[in-house]
């Protein structure tokens, strides 16, 4: 098995991640019970506060393991380029 | 049945959301694989991509029905500050 | 003198913008100074948040003024056009 | 004088900064003028996304930079905190 940055706290994240799939699950029930547009985007607004949770601790586990591992092994610059783009989708949300 | 913004498009809608529920299963399993969390930080950032884009569907919605069908009732003011609340919440992700 | 929607609060409006342009001034000096990465990126952080705050207060002002007149004009179609674009923007920040 | 991650394209980013607070500046006489919402906001956009990427490239030099010279320092720990805080002050726009 692989280590990554997130596997100290994988059960963690996985439970987060089923949680996220559980709130996206009562947004469908939610239009299909007719609920009101503010009250589902309301919900969502609430799945993309988890989501933001969830990238940012990605993120921090992978700045702490692998940029630091990558440093050892001469690959700062690669790790670098990497870590920039994947901060630029998330602050533009995609 | 109550005609929501989202009405006329609602199974476009459903769909969507079933595509996200999925994409989200999928990064539940990535996490299970131990996948690199770059690959997984670039499928959160699709989520939040796909979210976003439903999120402004159903504001679009709620503006061209809700917020108009609000004003011949009088309720203009009171519809705009759930507006308002709903863009903000939206900005700040949460 | 065109009424727009922040007509009645134009003085805070430019006091605020001011406020940013100030702000912006400060982070050129902490360039110009050397000042470490993190705290040149804190200030930079806090004109965005600046900036939200004028463009909220913006958009509410729009959507209580502006759009309910278009809505009485006959034009809620367009206004709602012109809204939600700007809604996108302000998500995607830019 | 202190290297930074940014000392290498100083120029560039004052040229940048100088240019924003020409944007902001030219916000403020827009509400002078009483100019429409909408045109407002999609400057406040503008400047939004400029901001944006004078952050990118300070964080992109400062991992590149600070954070790697941090590692062989043995102050990776402490650099990770506080580049992961800055990431998430820019995801939450303050």
């Amino acid at each position: 098995m692989t280590t990554r940055g997130y596997t100290a706290s994988k059960d963690d994240l996985q439970a987060r991640l089923r949680r996220i799939e559980g709130q996206v699950r009562g947004i469908e029930r939610m239009v299909t019970d007719d609920r009101y547009c503010i009250d589902v985007l309301t919900q969502i607004s609430a799945v993309q506060a988890a989501l933001d949770k969830v990238a940012l601790g990605l993120l921090d586990g992978h700045v702490r393991h692998c940029v630091a591992e990558g440093a050892h092994e001469g690959k700062s610059e690669e790790m670098s380029t990497e870590l920039m783009a994947a901060v630029g989708r998330l602050m533009r949300r995609g």
